[in-house]
């Protein structure tokens, strides 16, 4: 039995995980929730789930959760707050397994301190590893902690890495749908309205990764993040376009072999990889192989799609780079579906901030935290 | 070092699997050749490779060969001759790994000699494994020795296979590229002639091979080589149609992942995975995946294609059922190359064959090659 601790539990992955927990009763239960400022969600997880502490973003909002617990008669569920809180959640001693779901930079303490607890990660949170990755990586290879990642690509590209040794990797190659954007004509870009950007052809998701994902920024997020998990320069990673989103990733191996991992688009299966590793349990997520018919590449164009090359060229650079990159799109997407910049403005602003960004290398989570503060004031300036 | 022998060794496989020799020299040697009736292909060979035995078919050109070595001043070559010289060159105690390319079950005692004698086997002949599949895995298992397949769509299995469990397969996915007739419409099948069977849209083969691509038989052993080198039932293997051969074969698993492998159409790239595995050895059999625009699959047609059902009803039923589907195969092949039966008669001549075979188990290799004698007679006689 692994007793998970799931931070961002109200989230998207959050549900999907404790949706798997429901259908794998005999292997998982909930140690630990983290639920940010959803009080109803945490409420009703928590009578379902009977963690052992639950977080909320503040002080007050953990308060009403306790004294929602009063009322209904509900004993023996601690609850925490803030940072500290998640933290608490993260490093549980009854926790086997954390699953790291809160989106952006918030998450990345908890997600430290669970792997300096030697607790094993499932990530799902992929400005983690963009912001902080050589200090995560380092300190999961010092203790021996495996990182099983969430999003679907990365899933993949973990799977397709079973089959080879690492110095037999050549290249990591991530899929992408390529967006609404991916055929429209390029005089096109500078009127994309944010109600346009938030269509997605194949996946439902937040609105800051629908608009990453037409501008393909979420792509090079990816690009980042393969790098820092897998271990393997930028010019190991190639992007190919895959309109389908039936394979998730490919793998070239130096003797030719390409491996691909297929399944449906559905992030209870990543999900189950992560915890379940290095077991397969049988599941009802399964691809009709049968009625597949046909699976469309193409090349990703870097002039159509700028913030690929801004991602290659921070993730040569590393470190600060690589936090300003996330931080600064962060912002100009904000901006843009504030209607303040055009679609266009994205990767302008993501420039200029890169083009500003001192070379560093942050050694601590405060370091890196700082780092981001640093670039998001440089984006609102710039566009203030 | 490995030092290599090779059965078959002046045929396609042979050929390749010492131009692999040749790029990696550091790698492989060649301790022994089998060259068939194929003398001047043997002294070549030979010269080239300096082996330690050379086996032909028949004492005669075994002594022709030997003659041919005193003349070029050749020494410390032995030359051996028919099935012990094989079995020779299959045990020699200097030979590391043996590559098992002799069309038929002419390979299929030396192979079994192989295994008993403890040396890893790539296998790039697939009748050893449809007739002998029982008896062979179970000595491998019982000594240890690994089996790798050397045919394109099993070593891509065995590649995918490394991604998971034995007990976490579900089902085993075979590509077929479905053959010059595909397409063609059923009535016209009747009236196919030997020159129209022989043209393959992908590969380039011999000529059974390529008549069997198109009824499908081909496909039907590879279901049964599948279930023999696997481990996994007939039910747990299916077939796909995918005509541009760049998926070599998938692997669906329990929880819902299906794994791919996708490499160029070079059987140097399968060879040199058997050869080295389980490391993988950088080459330059690259496969230009940004090139890839799509992969188009869909269901094969069992009554366009009855030698996929027969195979599958053959694998059911193991033994007896599996030697015949290949003895009677191959006879009725000959006959319609002879343009003495339509190519409708293959499949009517196979299942009349099957239909006229008791259900048994051969345990020992001459029980085999006695069982496929009694099934090319009896197809012999149908066609008589």
């Amino acid at each position: 039995m692994k007793r998970l601790a799931i931070l961002g539990s109200t989230g998207s992955i959050g549900k999907s995980t404790l949706s798997i927990v429901e259908q794998f009763p005999e292997r998982y239960s909930v140690a630990a929730l983290a639920a940010g400022r959803n009080v109803e969600g945490a409420f009703a997880q928590s009578l379902r789930w009977l963690p052992r502490v639950v977080s909320l973003a503040t002080e007050d909002l953990a308060a009403e959760l306790a004294s929602r617990f009063r009322q209904a008669g509900v004993t023996g569920i601690e609850t925490v707050h803030g940072t500290a809180g998640t933290i608490a959640c993260a490093t549980l001693p009854e926790a086997d397994f954390v699953v790291s779901a809160i989106v952006g930079v918030a998450g990345l303490e908890a997600t430290h301190a669970a792997i300096l607890a030697g607790k094993p990660v499932g990530l799902a949170n992929k400005e983690c590893m963009v912001a902080a990755g050589e200090i995560l990586t380092a300190a999961a290879r010092e203790r021996k902690v495996p990182i099983l990642p969430i999003d679907s690509e990365h899933n993949a590209v973990h799977q397709c890495l079973r089959v080879g040794a690492h110095s037999e990797v050549k290249t990591i190659w991530l899929t992408a749908s390529g967006g609404p954007f991916r055929q429209l004509a390029l005089d096109q870009f500078e009127s994309i309205t944010p109600e346009q950007a938030l269509k997605h052809p194949t996946w439902v998701m937040g609105r800051r990764i629908t608009v990453d994902s037409a501008t393909m920024l979420n792509k090079g997020l990816e690009i980042i993040e393969a790098c820092r998990l897998f271990d393997v320069a930028p010019s190991q990673v190639r992007v190919t376009i895959h309109p389908q989103s039936t394979v998730h990733s490919l793998v070239e191996f130096v003797d030719g072999s390409i491996l691909a991992q297929i399944s449906i688009t559905d992030m209870r299966l990543p999900i189950l990889y992560a915890l379940a590793w290095p077991e397969r349990p049988a599941s009802s997520l399964t691809f009709d192989l049968g009625a597949l018919r046909h699976l469309e590449f193409e090349q990703p164009d870097f002039e159509r799609f700028p913030c690929l090359r801004l991602a290659f060229e921070a993730a040569e650079k590393g470190g600060a780079h690589c936090i300003a990159l996330n931080a600064a799109d962060e912002v100009a997407v904000g901006a843009f579906l504030e209607r303040r910049i055009p679609f266009t403005g994205i990767p302008r602003t993501i420039e200029k901030v890169l083009a500003a960004t001192p070379e560093a290398h942050p050694a601590t989570i405060a370091g890196v935290l700082a780092s981001d503060r640093d670039a998001r004031e440089r984006a609102r300036a710039l566009l203030a």
